[in-house]
Order: C-alpha cells, then structure tokens, then sequence
C-alpha cells in the first residue's frame, strides 16, 4: 500500500520527478530544491525523512545518510497544479553540502543595494 | 547588456529553464514554483517584478499582469549547483490562481496528526 494518500494526486514530471522545496520548520528559511520520484516520496511519508532523487546519481538519496544532516519531516503540502511539493523540515546540520546552512547563499540581487 | 551579472552562473536545463521559487519577503512563506528562462529572469532584475516562463503557455508571463496580483521583487538568490533560485517577494493579492495566498495549500502529511 502507497504512503501517499489515496486523494494527493501528485503530477510527475515525464522524467517521473516532481520538484520538492525543503524549509526550515523552525525560522522558514528554504534550504533547498530536489527532486523525488513516487518512491522518494513514500520514503520521504513513511520514514519521516527527506528521501530525495538524485538525478546526477540516478538513484534514491536519504538526506544526510553519509553526512548525518538529515531532515525530520514534519509537514509536506502540494501545489495547486499538483507538480511542486514543499516539506517542512527540522534540519540537523547544513543542508548545503558546502556547509552552507541553505543551498540558496548566493545573492543575484537585493533592491537594497540601491538604497 | 544583460541584467544577470556576469559573475552569476545560472544552469538552465536542457529546456533553457531554471526553477524559481517565490517566497513571501515578510513571512517566509512559499508561495509558489514557477519556471524561468533567461529572458525572464532578466525582466525580473530589470523590472523588479516576478516574471516567469508559462511551460504550457509557451510565453513569457509577467506574474499579475491580468489580475493585479503582481511580485515586487526584493531579493534574489541561486543555490549550489546553479539549477534553483529563489526569489523575495511582496505580494500583492494572491499567489495562486485559486485565490489561496499560497499555491501550497493542500497537505500531504503532518507529524502533528499522529499526537
């Protein structure tokens, strides 16, 4: 049987991904964009930890299984259109393998430069 | 001239797109995930409005261009590996077409329903 409620109707991509935004439970920083396919999420459902795929590595990914920052999974939502989903989670270390806390640590641009 | 600093290296897929995720520059939270190509992000950081690529539109789409409900842009950033940015935003009105604030508004899972 699915972890995926019966009523979610999740729309994977043709590559049978759908993109899954990680935020900190705690201050709502994003942490992160990945990829999951049906088996990720159910993972991800199931164990209560971010399970992504890796599409460099074409494989199933648990979240800090080598670095131990993983991700304890306490609410995911979906979009209208059903194709993005969004987990909260409470993030044990960086989630950025550079040791970023957030992947996202890097500015294009700030309207308060112009200040 | 692009508007893109050159010193930023954004990876557009093999569709020339990038994933662009929207978050409320007051609250944090997600509002929604849409699609840029170049060109868009490039109106976004001239323009300081969201502006994203409709993948089934096939067109360039100033967000609440016919609803009113546009982005004011504040913030940009891009992750990692370069395939993610992420923009602060003033909203204005609604993210989601559905009138919800946010287009995440449907849930998947909570931890909380099991205490």
């Amino acid at each position: 049987m699915s972890a995926i409620p019966t009523e979610v109707q999740v729309q994977f991509d043709a590559g049978q991904l759908v993109a899954a935004i990680a935020q900190d439970a705690i201050n709502g920083d994003v942490l992160m964009l990945a990829w999951m396919n049906q088996e990720a999420l159910e993972q991800t459902i199931s164990s209560k930890k971010g399970v992504y795929w890796s599409r460099s590595r074409q494989s199933l990914w648990v979240k800090g299984e080598t670095s131990g920052h993983i991700q304890e999974v306490v609410d995911i939502s979906y979009d209208c259109d059903g194709d993005a989903i969004l987990l909260q989670v409470n993030q044990v270390g960086s989630a950025c393998h550079t040791g970023e806390r957030s992947c996202f640590h890097r500015q294009i641009f700030t309207s308060a430069e112009e200040k």
